[in-house]
C-alpha cells in the first residue's frame, strides 16, 4: 500500500534527525550499565527468559520483607533462566549465593526504582522537582499507591491527593518564574500539576455499577475544588479501555458542572493506541466546542498493550488496541494534528519519548499555526533523557511525568517502564540499545496490516461444526449500549413476571419465586407425577434407537442450533436468570455464556469421537473401536447455574445419542423451560429430552429405575452420595450397570503468600468468596493468611467486602444478592450463629429483611477442624484461617473431604510449584480468582468428595456418556484380502 | 546391485522368446471375454474395488441356494463399489435387476468354475483327460472337498481318493501309449497322479498335536499301498507354511517305511516363495541320497503369498514369504537347479505359468545332462493354454493340474486362480492383459529388496517405551524346537510341583491344586488375614505419595522391565498355567503373552496420558489438564487367565501411579506369586504392589474399606454387582468416592447365515466354545443356526467335537483339559443335567473320571428363555438355537443380560453391516473365533451386566485408574506477560 504523502513529513525527519542528532550524543541513564542490575537489563534485551525472570523478580521484590526472602526468589527465578548466554551461567551462580548477595539486590532495585520513582515524604521530592526546574522543566506528579479496594482506601487517597497539592503549592510558589515552562498564550501556566487515575477514587471502578460515578465524581469534584484553590492542575489518566468510556463520561460530567465550568486547566489522557481514539479525541473536541471551554488533552502512546490484548483474547472480546506498532505511531500523529487544529480548545500535551512522533507534533503545531508555547511535550521521568535535552533546548515546553510514592505500590510502573526500555518496539531501545538505523527509526509509521477497525461489533458468531471451538465472549458492560440493553431486557421480563401475579400454593403446581422479592412468582409449572415420569421414561426408550442411530453430525447440528439460538435470546435468559434465582448481571451473563459453549464445545466433542477408528494396520483384518450412547440419561441438576450445568449435562447426554429426562431444581424451573424450549427450535426431537419438574422424590425415583442407565448429578454432597448408592444397587430387571457421572460440594481455600500482590488477591478473593453471594461449587469459602500478612490482607478484605451493596440483583449497585430460598437463609444463619461460636466475627453485614438476603460474614483465627472451616456453607460467609508459613498453609488447604477448586497468590516460583504439585483439587488458581471455569480452557470438577472425577467442558466428559464397542473382522476369503486401501470401508 | 552373469542366460531368454512367440499367437480362455463374467474379470483388472467385489461375489456364490439369495448378493456387492470406470455404472444398474439376473451369473460361475474344475462324476472328468491325452498332456488330479474338520470327514476323504484312484486306474488302462508323456529314463510312468492335501486326511491338522502325525500317516500309508497296487503315482501338496515341517515329516516318514522305500513314484510339492524352500530342498535331497531312493519333486511358486503374509503379521511372526515377486523368481531358478543337479535321486517337475521360469529350467536341464523326459513341466487346468501348447510343441513332458469335484469347496481353488490371473505381477496378465514388453517378462529376476533370510528367528524383542506399540508373538507350536522346549519346560515345572507333596489341609495355608490332578499340589501360600491386609493398606497408603510423584516415565519403565523379564520366562510361566490352572499349551502360551502385551501397551499408554496439556493458548494466562492417580487400588483377579488379567489390571493401577493390592483368586495363587516376582525383579518398590491371598471375603474386605480408591475386577456378574453397591455405599471416613472397574460374564452368541463359509464356522466354533473348556467369559455358549444350514451345520460341529480327545493339558494331544475345580465341575454337570430337561443333548462326551473333567456336551433345539440359553455356565456346554432367518437370529443373539462378545458367519455385505448395527456387544467378530481379543487390536469389555463399559487393552482404559487435574494461572504481572512461547514450562 502506498502512503499518504505528508506534505510536512520532510521537515518532520529533518527535525527528529536534528534532534536525534544532539540526543545521540548521550545514553539514557538506564541503558549506562554500571551495576549488576544495569548489567541484567541489557543482558535481557538478548534473552527473553531473563528478561521475564529478572521483570518477575523486580515485580515481586519489594513485597518481600527478609533478606532470606530475596536470596530464595533471587534462586528461585534465576535458576530457572534458560541461558541463552554463557555469561549468565556466572551471573546464576554468583545469584545463587543468594541470601549474602540480597542487600546488594535490594539496594540496585531500590535505587533503579528511584530512577523513575519520587519519594513522596522528605526532601526528595522538593530536590527532584527543583531539579527539573532548572533544565528547565514543567511537572507532574503521579501518586502512586496501592490498588483502591475499599472506600476507606478511596477517601485515604483522595486526603492524599489534597495534602501533596497543598504542600507543592507552598513549595513551587516561591519559585522565580521561566518563561519557558510557565507561561502559554493564555497566561501563566499552574506549576503545580497533578495527574489522578480514577479507579483510586473508589472502592471498586466498575462501569456497570453506576455508584462508581457518582462516587468517582464526588471525590474528583473535592480534587478539582482544591486545585482550583490552589491554582494547581489537574489531569485525569486513562487506564485499561474497560474504564475509559467512563473515565470519560466522569470528567467530561465533572468538567461540565457549573463550578468547574471555567477551570482551565482540566487535562484528559487519551491513548492513541485505541482503535476508538480518533473518535474518541473527535466527540471530546466537538464537546469542548459545545462547552464553550478549553480542555487539555495528553495524547499518550498508551500503557497497557499487552494487558489489553491479552484480557480482549482471554474474554473474546475485539483486541481493543492496534496490534501493530506501526497502526499506533500513525494514530498518533494523525490525532496530534487533529488536537493542534483544535487549538481554540484544546491545549495539547504530546506524551512520548519517540523523536519521529515529537518532531511530527511540533512540526504539525507550526504548520497549523499553533505557537511554540500553545502545546506541550511530555516525557516520564527517568527516561530518555538525552531526548528531552535535545528538546528542552529546541524551545519546547516539556513536562516531566513525576511518579512519586513507595516503592511496593510504584513497582507496576517501573514494570511498564522496563518494558518500555527493553521491548523490541521501544524507540529508546532501538536507538540506544539496537543501535538502529536513524533513518529507520524516524521514517513515517508504515503500515503493515490491515487499517484501524473499530473494536465495536459482535464476535460471537455462531460457528459451523467444522470451526474450531471458541468460547463465547461474555457481554461488556463497560458499555453503554450493552447496560441499555439489558436494562430494558430487565425490565421486559420483570413485565412478565408481574402478569403472573401473586403466589398461590397448590400441590399440582411448582410455582417458581424470584428470591430478592419472593412474593412474586416467576413461573408456575406443572409438577411431573410418578406414573408420568414413567411414560416418559418408556418414551424415550421407545425412542432411543432412532436417536442412537442418528448421525452424530445431526445431533451435533441440533446442539449448534441451539448455540445459535440462544446468542440471540442471550439478554432474555440472563434476564430470567436474575428474576428466578437471584444473579447479578454478569453472574447470570456468564452462565447464559457457559451453556452456549457448552453447546458448541460438545457438538464438536462429539465429531471427534463419532465413526470407528481403527486400531491397527493389519492385512486380512479390520479392527475398529467407536462409541455408542449408553440409554436413558436422567439429568438432575441444581439452581445455582440454573441454565449452564443443565444443558452442560443435557447437550452431552443427548448429543452422544442418549435419551435426556431432565430434573431441574424445584427452584428453577423456568429456566430448564427455556432451554427445552431453545433445543425443540433447534430441531431436537421431541421424545429425545424431556422435561420432568419436581423435587427429590421425583429424582429418587429416576436415580431407581431399572430403566435408566445414566445419572447425570450436580448437586450436594448429601444428595450425591446417596445417588451414587442407589444407582449402583442392581435393581430387578435392570440389564445394565448404570453410570454416574456426579459433581458435588467444594469448601475451597484460597492461600495467600507473603509475597502475593495483594492488590490482586483481594480483588480476586473478594469476587470468588461473595459472587452469587457464595452459592457456587466453586466458591472461595475459606482464606489460609500467613502469620506476615495476615493483619493487613484480613482488614483489606473486611474493608472492601464491607464497601459491597446488598440489595435486588437487577439493581447493577448491588454486589451481593439474596440467596436462593428461605430454607437457604435459615441454613446460611445458622452456620453464622454456630461460626460466631467457633471464631471471631470480624464483618457481618446488614442485608434487607423482605426477601432471602444475608449479609457478608467473615469469620477469622477459624479453627481449622471446625464445622465453619470444614463444611460447606454455600452463603456469603467466608472463613479466614491463619497458617505460620505456605507448607502449613497448603496441608491446611487440602485438609478437607472437598478437593473442587483453590487457589494461591504467590510470586515464588518455588510456592508456586509446590501448590501446582501438592494442592490437590479439581482446579487450582494460581494468581486469579477461582470460580468462572471456562469450558475446554478449564475444564471442571472436583476430586475426594467434590466429585467422581469427571470434567465438565473437558476432553473426557463425553466418554462416560458412551460405550466403546470393538469390531474385528476377518476380511481374508479363501486366501483374498482387499488391498490395504480398500480395507477400511 | 549387479547380478550374478549366468552362462545360460542368453540361451534361457532365447528359449523363452521363441516359446513366447508361440504361445501369444492364441489368448488363453480366461482372458476371452465373452460373456458378463468375462467382461467383469477384464474390468477388474483396472478397477481393485471391482475386483474385491468380483471375488467376494464368486466366493460366496456356490453357497446361496436360490435366486433370490444371488439377485440379493449381486446387490449388495456392487451396488457398493466404487465405480472408477464410468462403464461400471450400467454394469450396477443391470445387476440391480438382481433377481433376474441371478440364473445367467449362476450359470456363469459354474461355467468360469468348470474352466478350472472338472466334475468329478459322470462322463466330464474322462473327457477332459483324454482331451489333455490329446495334446499330449499328463495329469495330476487334485480332488477338490470341503475342509476336513472330524474323523468322519477324513475318513470319508480318504475313502474317495481310493475310489478315484480304482476308477481312473481302470480308465487309463486301455490308452494307448504316448511317449512324449508315459516314458521316463527308468521307464514308463504311472498314467494316474493323485495330488493330496494332508490336511484333508485328519479331523484338525495341527503340528502341535501328535495325534496328527499317526492320524494322517495311517490314512496316507493307506494311499500309498493303494497306489503302488494300482501303478499310480500320488503328490502330497504343499498347504500353508505352519503345515510345511510336519507334511515333509509325515511324507518323509511313510517313505522311509519299508513298505514305501521302493515306491517309485512318491513326490512332494515345495513352494520356492519360502524362504525356507532353498535349505527344505537340500535337506530332502540329502535324506534322499541317505535313504538311496528317487522322490518326486514339484516345485511351485506357491499360491498362499497373501495369507501367509496376513497370517504372520497378524500374529506377529516372521513373514516366511519372499515379500518381493523377483525374490520369488529367483529363487524358483536357483531351487531348478538344485533339483536338476540332483537329477540322480530326484525326479524334479517344474510348476509354473512364467515362460521365463520354464525356460530356465529347460535350459538349465539341458545345460546339467538331464534328458528331456528325465523332468517335467505342470500347468494347471484351464490356465495359460497357448504357454503349455507351446511348451508341448517344444517337446517337454507336460502334466497338468486338475481339480476335480463340486463347485462349493472348489471355490477357494478358484478364487487362488483368479487372483493368479489377475494380480498386477502375475505373468500372465502381464503378457496378455497389460500386454507387456516382451524384454522385460523374460529377463533374469532382479531383486529389489534384500537377498533372502530365513525367517527364523525372535521377532518378541524387548522394546524401548519410545518405539511403536507391538504385539507379542504367541509361539509357533509348528515348530519342532519350539514344541520340544516346552515339553522340557513341563517337565522341569512338573517336577517342582512333585516336590511339593500331597495335600495337606490347614487353615493358614491355599494350596493351589492342579485340576487335572487334584491331589498334586502345584503351590502353597499363606492366607492374608484381615489385619494383614489393613496393614497392606496402611503400608500401600504410605508409599502412595512417593509412587505417585515418580516420573510416569519410569513408571512405565518398570512395565517394560517387566515385558523383558516375561519375555525371558514365557516358556517357564504358561508350564505353571498349565499345571495351575489346566490351560493348553496354546492358552497358557497366549495368556503369557496377552500379559507382556498389557505392560508394553499400558506403559505408552501412560506416556501418552503423562504430562500437562494446554487445554488452550492464551495470552498472560496457561491453562493445564493433567492427569493423577487416584490412590490405593484393589486388583480383583479371576483364575481363567491367571497372569494376563491380572497383570493388565495391575499394570494399569501401578504405571497410572496407583498403588496396588493384588487379591488373585483362590484357585490361581502361584500364578500370581510370579507375577509378583517380575515386578518386584523389574525394578518395582515393595510398597507400590502387595500381593494378598485369599478368597471373597479377603476381597470384600478390601471392597468395603473406606481406605480403598479403586477396585479393578474381572469375575462373574453376582460378584461384580456386590462390588458395585459394596463400593458405591459411602462409608465411615471415607474421604472419596471409589471407582470400579469391572469386568464381568458373558453368555456369548455366534449366529451362522445361510451363505457363511462353514469350513470356517464349525473350527472357529469349536474354537471358541470348547478352548480351555469353555472357561472363558469371551466363550461361545450359544450358536444360532438359521433353519436351512441347521441341521448340516449342527452334524459337522458335533462330528468335530466328537473328534477331540479330553485328557491333561500337559499332553498336546487333548484339546480338551480340565474345568477349574470340583465347584465347577459339580455346577457344570448341575447344567448338563438341566439341559437334559430343557433341550436335547444331541452330543455328551465322556471324561476321565479322576481330576476336574467334563466332557463337552451339545445342547441342540434349545429355547431362547430357556435357563441354558440365558445363564452363564462357564464349561464345555454349547447351546444351539434354531432361528428363521438371521433377523431374528440377531434378536436372538441381543436377547441376552449379557453383551460382551459374539460373532457372525456371513458373506452377506448387507448382513454384516446389520450386525455391525443391531449385534450390540462390547466385543463383535465377524468371520472368526470370539475369544483371544489382542491387545491393542481388540480393546476388551463387554456392556449391559458384562461390564461397565471400559476396554481393556484399549485407549481408555488408563483414564479409570486416574483423574483428572486443571491448573490455570495468570501469568500476566502488572502488565507484563512472558512471550508466548516461554509460557507453558
Amino acid at each position: 500500500m502506498t502512503l499518504r504523502t505528508d506534505p510536512t513529513e520532510q521537515s518532520v525527519q529533518a527535525l527528529a534527525r536534528a534532534l536525534y542528532q544532539k540526543a545521540a550524543e548521550h545514553k539514557p541513564s538506564l541503558f549506562e550499565a554500571k551495576d549488576l542490575l544495569g548489567r541484567m537489563i541489557d543482558w535481557s534485551l538478548e534473552d527473553p527468559s531473563l528478561r521475564v525472570a529478572l521483570f518477575r523478580f523486580v515485580d515481586v521484590l519489594p513485597s518481600l520483607a527478609s533478606s532470606a526472602e530475596i536470596g530464595r526468589h533471587l534462586e528461585e527465578y534465576f535458576a530457572r533462566v534458560d541461558h541463552a548466554l554463557g555469561g549468565l551461567v556466572f551471573l546464576a551462580q554468583a545469584l545463587h549465593a543468594g541470601t549474602l548477595v540480597a542487600p546488594v539486590v535490594r539496594r540496585n532495585v531500590v535505587k533503579l526504582a528511584r530512577r523513575f520513582i519520587a519519594e513522596e515524604r522528605g526532601d526528595h521530592l522538593i530536590k527532584v522537582l527543583t531539579g527539573l526546574r532548572k533544565e528547565p522543566a514543567a511537572f507532574t506528579l503521579d501518586v502512586v499507591g496501592e490498588a483502591t479496594v475499599s472506600d476507606v482506601e478511596a477517601s485515604a487517597m483522595q486526603e492524599r491527593y489534597i495534602e501533596l497539592l497543598r504542600r507543592l503549592a507552598k513549595v513551587t510558589a516561591d519559585w522565580p518564574p521561566c518563561a519557558q515552562i510557565d507561561d502559554a498564550p493564555n497566561g501563566r501556566l499552574p506549576r503545580v500539576n497533578l495527574s489522578v487515575k480514577l479507579s483510586s477514587l473508589c472502592a471498586r471502578f466498575d462501569p456497570l455499577d453506576p455508584n462508581t460515578g457518582s462516587n468517582v465524581r464526588e471525590r474528583l469534584r473535592e480534587l478539582f475544588r482544591e486545585a482550583a484553590k490552589l491554582g494547581a492542575a489537574v489531569t485525569v489518566d486513562m487506564e485499561q479501555y474497560a474504564f475509559k468510556d467512563l473515565t470519560l463520561e466522569i470528567f467530561r460530567g465533572v468538567a461540565a458542572e457549573k463550578e468547574f465550568r471555567d477551570a482551565p486547566h482540566a487535562t484528559i489522557a487519551l491513548q492513541a493506541y485505541l482503535k476508538d481514539a480518533e473518535s474518541d479525541v473527535g466527540d471530546l473536541i466537538r464537546w469542548a466546542r459545545r462547552q464553550k471551554r478549553r480542555l487539555g488533552v495528553r495524547l499518550v502512546k498508551g500503557a497497557y498493550w499487552d494487558s489489553e490484548i491479552a484480557w480482549a483474547k482471554q474474554k473474546g472480546w475485539p483486541i481493543p488496541v492496534f496490534t501493530d506498532k506501526a497502526a499506533t505511531d500513525a494514530s498518533y500523529e494523525r490525532i496530534s494534528r487533529l488536537l493542534l487544529h483544535s487549538n481554540d480548545v484544546i491545549d495539547a500535551a504530546f506524551g512520548s519519548h519517540n523523536l519521529r512522533s515529537l518532531a511530527h507534533a511540533i512540526v504539525a503545531a507550526k504548520a497549523l499555526g499553533v505557537p511554540p508555547n500553545g502545546y506541550e511535550i511530555q516525557m516520564l521521568y527517568g527516561m530518555a533523557e538525552p531526548v528531552r535535552q535535545a528538546i528542552i533546548e529546541n524551545g519546547q515546553r516539556v513536562r516531566v511525568y513525576l511518579p512519586v510514592g513507595e516503592l511496593l505500590p510504584g513497582i507496576a510502573y517501573l514494570i511498564r517502564r522496563l518494558m518500555e526500555n527493553t521491548s523490541n518496539t521501544s524507540f529508546l531501545r532501538q536507538t540506544y540499545a539496537d543501535r538502529k538505523d536513524i533513518a529507520g527509526l524516524i521514517k513515517a509509521p508504515a503500515l503493515t496490516s490491515k487499517p484501524a477497525q473499530s473494536p465495536r461489533g459482535s464476535s460471537g458468531e455462531p460457528m459451523s461444526p467444522d470451526n474450531e471451538f471458541r468460547n463465547a465472549p461474555v457481554s461488556d458492560y463497560s458499555r453503554q449500549e450493552n447496560r441499555d440493553r439489558f436494562v430494558k431486557m430487565l425490565e421486559e421480563v420483570h413485565a412478565e413476571v408481574k402478569h403472573l401475579g401473586r403466589k398461590r400454593s397448590s400441590g399440582q403446581w411448582l410455582e417458581s419465586v424470584n428470591p430478592a422479592d419472593p412474593k412474586e412468582i416467576v413461573g408456575r409449572v406443572l409438577v411431573t407425577q410418578i406414573d408420568e415420569a414413567e411414560e416418559a421414561i418408556d418414551k424415550a426408550a421407545r425412542f432411543f434407537p432412532e436417536w442412537r442411530d442418528t448421525p452424530a453430525r445431526e445431533r451435533a447440528k441440533i446442539l449448534l442450533n441451539g448455540a445459535r439460538i440462544m446468542r440471540e435470546r442471550h439478554w432474555e435468559l440472563a434476564a430470567w436468570e436474575v428474576f428466578e434465582v437471584g444473579k447479578g448481571w454478569r453472574e447470570a451473563d456468564a452462565d447464559v455464556t457457559e451453556a452456549i459453549d457448552y453447546l458448541e464445545y460438545y457438538a464438536r466433542g462429539m465429531l471427534r469421537l463419532a465413526g470407528p477408528r481403527d486400531t491397527q494396520q493389519l492385512p486380512g483384518e479390520t479392527n475398529v473401536y467407536f462409541y455408542e450412547p449408553r440409554g436413558i440419561a436422567a439429568i438432575i441438576a441444581p439452581w445455582n447455574f440454573p441454565l449452564a450445568i443443565l444443558t452442560g449435562m443435557t447437550a452431552a447426554a443427548l448429543v452422544t445419542g442418549n435419551c435426556a429426562l431432565m430434573k431441574p431444581a424445584e427452584q428453577s424451573p423456568m429456566m430448564a423451560v427455556h432451554l427445552l424450549d431453545i433445543l425443540r427450535k433447534a430441531g431436537l426431537p421431541e421424545d429425545a429430552c424431556q422435561l420432568l419438574q419436581g423435587g427429590g422424590e421425583l429424582g429418587a425415583h429416576l436415580v431407581r429405575s431399572a430403566k435408566i442407565h445414566l445419572i447425570a448429578f450436580t448437586g450436594s454432597r448429601e444428595v450425591g452420595l446417596e445417588i451414587l448408592r442407589e444407582a449402583y444397587t442392581h435393581r430387578p430387571g435392570q440389564q445394565h450397570v448404570k453410570r454416574v457421572v456426579c459433581e458435588m460440594g467444594g469448601k475451597n481455600a484460597v492461600v495467600v503468600d507473603n509475597d502475593a500482590d495483594l492488590d490482586e488477591a483481594v480483588v480476586h478473593i473478594i469476587d470468588s468468596a461473595f459472587g452469587y453471594q457464595g452459592q457456587k461449587c466453586s466458591a472461595a469459602s475459606r482464606v489460609i493468611l500467613l502469620d506476615e500478612t495476615y493483619q493487613r490482607v484480613l482488614s483489606r478484605l473486611v474493608e472492601a467486602v464491607r464497601s459491597l451493596k446488598i440489595g435486588a440483583p437487577e439493581d447493577p449497585r448491588n454486589a451481593i444478592g439474596p440467596v436462593i430460598d428461605a430454607e437457604a437463609k435459615t441454613r446460611i444463619a445458622e452456620y453464622i450463629r454456630l461460626g460466631k461460636k467457633e471464631a471471631t466475627c470480624v464483618l457481618e453485614m446488614a442485608a434487607p429483611k423482605e426477601g432471602f438476603f444475608v449479609g457478608p460474614v467473615i469469620f477469622s483465627d477459624v479453627d481449622r477442624r471446625s464445622r465453619i472451616a470444614q463444611e460447606e456453607i454455600f452463603g456469603p460467609v467466608l472463613s479466614i484461617l491463619r497458617a505460620r508459613d505456605f507448607e502449613q498453609a497448603l496441608a491446611i488447604a487440602n485438609d478437607s473431604v472437598f478437593a473442587l477448586t483453590g487457589g494461591i497468590f504467590s510470586r515464588s516460583p518455588a510456592h508456586i510449584e509446590k501448590a501446582r504439585k501438592e494442592f490437590r483439587i479439581g482446579n487450582l488458581y494460581i494468581n486469579r480468582g477461582i470460580t468462572g471455569a471456562v469450558v475446554e480452557r478449564q475444564p471442571f470438577g472436583g476430586l475426594k468428595l467434590s466429585g467422581i472425577g469427571s470434567k465438565a467442558g473437558g476432553p473426557d466428559y463425553l466418554l462416560q456418556f458412551v460405550e466403546p464397542r470393538t469390531i474385528s473382522e476377518n476380511t481374508l476369503r479363501h486366501g483374498f484380502a482387499p488391498p490395504e486401501r480398500l480395507k477400511a470401508k
